[in-house]
């Protein structure tokens, strides 16, 4: 196994200016399982399995989606009881959602447990949820190259002890600005980003920063990239899971230390995946993403960050 | 002549997080004549010169900082009262000014001169200033390369005919993001920049956005470029300006069209110039600014965001 994911698997209500969707598929599992599911295929990777909880009330489409797209969902646990769900939106230039409603619902008994066969995998990505949840995925697996984790606000309102403690167990960590302006308490990102590396014991930091673009802090130098600069922003969410989702493939097809140049050829695919997620409602647009027209963005996002 | 700057020329009071600065040379011209000179001079290039008014409180010392950094200030009418003056302070991520007051003094009844020798530049520079004094530099200058025009949201929101008036008229527009989504009435930045450039008329669309960068619209496609990541943000006052100034010091050293490469080569060059002019209070950085440590960075910049 390539990727092995833990994260939710959602049912998301958004609403922006340009349309809104009721209790579509979403969930940080799924966008980063889907994207990295998609560059798996593309270079005929070893697979990518998920790990999470869903409800009894989970649709049969749903599963089929997972399954079409090539995920792994062994490690996808029913419960019983309601998905998980969340409501919320996005307004102006949609930089941040709005909240309104979050149900933990089957998650919050949830005890992640990893199948025998998937342990060892090349990268272990923890997409946002509880810390404690994802360390004890970290407990239950030996990647063979490294660990990769996602957060949000939220854990470092109510869990930052424990977000802490995860954060210094994993070689990557991805984060949002707002997110590392707050772990640090520095409205300067850049010195909020060395800060917070700093805190992690060193490794790998890279910092979201939406439609601004991202910075990576890399033991041999920073990366900043600009975002794939696009007219059509319909749905934010689910964006960072598809950005840390696509990371985590690419970096399951190489060996030994992470270097920056194969760390900056990961975050432009990172960049030009994210921009299909952005551009519809839910996880349609990442679930049938042509590889043609995958490639020819990448090539004019090449093209305009390039010499 | 390479460059005609026509701008203010202010003393401005300054506070940041990091400090406070009273009266301190400041002015749009100010900034971006110095950081043109500064380019001009590493090329021998053909000399900038300044098109203002100052007030008889301008000092001598002020007077010799624009004369060593080689600017022609003959086009710099000195009228009778004090010279204009600005103060604002900056918060949080210093992402914006709030501008505390504003006294146009001399500038209330200034009508630009350009000197007869200086009438065939090979860039003008409009930078930021009253759009019918922007337009009267124009009519008096025929520029053998280009005419370059910024300005910001206070002429948006009191003289937004004369703006779209003098907009139409230049090869090469700067505005920041904020200006761009004011202009457009669109808080889609991209698609806010496209229809700001088709109201221009076609042409060249430089968006600035700070801390976050810039995106280039030029008829052979976009280009971004993330911002120069520094931890050391002290005073942004002229960053815009500075950016600027370089742009139509780098253009003047062409011919013909502006090609896309070009563009993106005076792109680089205007990002890391800026980068100077934050690091302090007022003008000095970028008055003193040293060609080696200047080479270092821009070096530095490439690799930051190179392959």
């Amino acid at each position: 196994m390539d990727v092995l994911i833990i994260g939710s698997v959602a049912y998301d209500s958004v609403s922006s200016p340009e349309g809104a969707v009721e209790n579509a598929l979403g969930g940080s599992a799924t966008y980063a399982g889907l994207s990295a599911a998609f560059h798996d295929k593309m270079r005929s990777g070893g697979g990518v399995g998920l790990v999470g909880v869903v409800g009894n009330d989970f649709t049969d489409a749903d599963y089929k989606l997972l399954s079409d797209a090539g995920l792994d969902i062994s490690g996808l646990e029913v419960a019983d009881g309601p998905t998980f769900r969340w409501s919320g939106s996005y307004h102006g230039n949609m930089g941040e959602a709005e909240t309104h409603e979050t149900h933990l619902n089957v998650f919050e008994h949830f005890q992640p447990k990893v199948p025998e066969e998937s342990r060892s995998p090349k990268v272990t990505f923890c997409a946002n949820l509880h810390p404690a949840l994802q360390a004890s995925v970290i407990d239950q697996t030996e990647p063979t190259r490294c660990t990769i984790l996602d957060s949000m606000n939220l854990w470092i309102d109510i869990a930052l002890d424990d977000l802490r403690a995860v954060m210094a167990r994993v070689d990557l960590v991805v984060l949002n600005d707002g997110e590392i302006r707050m772990l640090a308490g520095d409205e300067n990102l850049v010195r909020a980003a060395h800060t917070v590396r700093e805190e992690m014991g060193g490794g790998i930091l890279i910092v979201k920063r939406g439609e601004h673009g991202v910075l990576a802090l890399h033991p041999e130098g920073m990366i900043a990239l600009p975002a794939y600069p696009t007219a059509t922003v319909v749905d934010p969410t689910g964006c960072g899971d598809t950005f840390a989702g696509t990371l985590a493939s690419l970096l399951a097809a190489g060996e030994g230390d992470i270097g920056r140049n194969e760390l900056k050829h990961a975050l432009l695919h990172a960049t030009v995946t994210a921009s299909f997620t952005l551009m519809s409602f839910g996880v349609g647009a990442i679930a049938n993403l042509d590889p043609e027209q995958y490639q020819e963005r990448l090539e004019s996002f090449k093209h305009i960050i390039g010499g």
